[in-house]
């Protein structure tokens, strides 16, 4: 018999009616949950709960309630465990989570029947190297995202795969995204869609200042370098739009697959391309 | 006789001997000069000079020596005076300017020959709105950007052509250019090039979070207003890349044709459609 | 008393029913009509009709029932004349129809009432020149595109813009598109969208096999050659996307504002930005 | 001691001089070399020859003299075979061809002292089926094109993938492109580039009649399955940008991996990124 953790994003006001009634469906069958500190405070009753980051060595599954933010969050903080993930789909344009919201029920009974697979997504590693030494190691789900910051005007960055010269990006930035991200801030810079099984690197530079830049995707192998000019004193890696790290001029980030894998419930009837058509479908003028 | 005004960017280290070069042929020719103050500091022999803003009180032109940058800086600054602008390309990729440094006496001597005309170019208003009163009044020449602050993931802009709602983009940002500006930033982000004498609004918007948004361009006639969402705490205005403004939430944005025309010194031999296959050429991955 | 012409798209399956509904609606408001030839056949009734090209000289304006072909190849036929065009959208995605078809009598209703303006669209002139003579001479509502036949496989297009070299295309062909063609072919190739009253030429390539090529909008008085090369046997120009003629290697093709305008009828309610946020809206993945 | 095939295309200028500097150097160093019938007129020596298509029964490896057109020809043909590949470039941009025109000798003694490695590159396989039968069978090095006849506007094609319905394009056609072919024709509709490594499927729209159409990258396992409209009667399979075939009404075209490879020379200094910036560069506006 499963324990399921939850979490919630705490400021969608959806949240509390949806927590409350996967906690009776949750008590109404007798499975045992736990919830995560702040969630735990939107219930109308007395629960478990633990420290969020801790939560995941009291349970066999996760379930978040959320966007695509809260579920990154999570499967970020929770990638170096076994603990799988599944999305309840809160926000407007969920790639990650996997139930919506008025199909709640239906899919509980699907997860607490087993129905369900866990898909294993590649992650990125990101590394800010300062005179030979690495400064932070960080660990991406959708993306990293290498930016200048708000009173520089164009950042040049000189790109390397694999120690080979690739090009200077001259322009806002460049994403690095592992495939599961390339229907996140990548496509909005122009990156094309990548099925998630497809292990590779998606290189897209964001507004470059040159008229001939595309997207260019390297194989799960490869490691992407990028020199940071002497003169670049506002740069910033931004890990899944989220955590963001300042660079230094000099500092060289290094990004390859990571060793982690985030671990997605995938219920029976998800098809990478269902969910992209009907994504897409709801994205509006 | 007409008297010159020369601005140099201070930080280009090319521009002391080419600063001195046009001095020594000035003086050789019998033209009077006038510099400004930080300009001055770079010459070996004492010059008139006056301070940046009220230099153009005392010349008929002014010479820029820099790359598109010091140009706007200085088209800005002087747009409420009759006084023309030839700019020296001392830069990468100088749109505006007119003069290639490699024959700068050629083109000093058509200056002085009289064989050049002004060419008058749009140039942008835009204003911050704050509970009805206006908080700025800015002028462009190149565009007005919107943009998110560093540390906020999306912005939603509802965008608005004179009251008639036509879109609202989620994303980076927007950008309101004018023609002169397509070829700077707004071309980064996907938009067109248009030739500098069809007077028009180019509205693109940056890096946007769905996957249908192209450029629109509205009549020089029309107004867009941009509203800041009430959510939104980090948005900021940003003027030909050089001067920003910061947006508060629920402000609105209002940009329209100025009034006030640039006033470009363009020699007789000029054409855009020349200027910019040798630009786009020079342009490499 | 104006006398109303009806052309309908005789191979739309709504047409008899709307045609009829419009017959009726005019009898019983004492207005003369005429149909043409063609369209007559659809009708349950006895009606006044006229070969398609001579009904302009029976009426005072025109109803046209199909989709922006219908309404295409209308306004190209009678833009000699000073009839006025409505269209009815029996279509998908109208940009040129202006009255939906569940809204049908009270278009008419404002038809009727005089509560619309005369819109005159900028139209395109394009002339084909061979051995220094005009071969054909075409005008067109929306566009000029050359393209390569089926069995090329690509085009180099030496394009200049009012005698100075623009650039050479290689790739399927390019197009020249005036503002109301802009949300046509030009938009599927990656062209912006421009607000009709703002007379321009808009030159996209189509698929072009460098990197860089981007829309470029030149003025309502520029004139743009197309050079074909002595090698390319296999290239068309087609009009509108309706009419093709045959290039041939070496000839010469010239584009640009024709003195002709299009005269489409605009309800009072119309506004460029609403249809185009609607049809965009309505354009799903 | 391996013996040499040697393909040229007839048609460059520049083949006849190469082609007997190569047959001097190759006779000058005793290796047996064979030409195919064609390109055996080219040469000013009594020489062996054999038709093209059997030319692979005869040599280890094969050097075509040409642009990436006679090398795509040249591998399509002898894909079958085991024999490997080496280009010599001859065109403007060869992605597939490694050695320049003016490095010729420098290629031919890493080729004889054995300084490469054969890469093999994933095919695609096409079929064509009609009423449940498979009409035509195809091999792809680079893509698979549908397209619309020359008389025809839009086609609208259903695709699907493993039997997920994906989208309908409408437009000018669709392609699905190996790694090998995204630096070809679906590059210049919009496609990223992707490393020769990484298998895949990269399905772009051409000229897409919808604004949010976008490139997908599908795995190496996956099958596309394109549907022809029972009403369109104008559409054509083209393999490589040189084959056509013949597409009727309610006809199927399949799509997946071929099952065989495409054998490459690259000789030892070789890069992906090197060549891809070298070739990119040299694209000029």
């Amino acid at each position: 018999m499963q324990k399921i953790g939850l979490i919630a994003n705490t400021e969608k006001s959806q949240s509390v009616e949806k927590l409350n009634q996967v906690c009776d469906w949750l008590e109404m069958h007798n499975y045992e949950f736990c919830l995560d500190e702040n969630t735990a405070e939107l219930v109308d009753r007395q629960v478990n709960y633990k420290f969020y980051n801790s939560l995941v060595e009291e349970v066999d599954l996760i379930i978040v309630f959320g966007g695509d933010g809260t579920f990154l969050k999570a499967a970020r903080t929770f990638v170096t465990s076994d603990v799988p993930i599944l999305g309840i789909n809160l926000g407007q344009l969920g790639f990650l989570t996997d139930i919506e919201v008025d199909r709640l029920e239906e899919g509980l009974e699907k997860l607490m029947a087993g129905d369900y697979t866990i898909e294993e997504r590649m992650t990125l590693e990101g590394r800010i190297i300062r005179e030979e030494e690495v400064i932070n190691r960080v660990i991406a789900i959708n993306d990293l995202v290498i930016t200048k910051g708000p009173f520089s005007r164009i950042i040049k960055l000189d790109t390397f795969v694999d120690d080979e010269y690739l090009a200077t990006y001259p322009g806002d930035g460049l994403i690095v995204a592992c495939p599961t991200g390339s229907t996140a801030y990548s496509l909005s810079a122009g990156g094309p869609i990548v099925n998630p099984k497809l292990n590779s690197l998606i290189i897209t530079p964001i507004c470059p200042h040159t008229l001939h830049s595309r997207s260019i995707i390297a194989t799960e192998d490869e490691e992407i370098r990028v020199e940071i000019d002497a003169d670049h004193s506002d740069v910033m890696l931004t890990v899944d739009g989220q955590d963001s790290f300042s660079v230094k001029p000099s500092d060289t980030i290094k990004i390859k697959k990571s060793d982690l894998k985030a671990k997605l419930i995938k219920l029976d009837d998800y098809n990478f391309y269902n969910i992209l058509r009907n994504r897409l479908q709801r994205s509006q003028f």
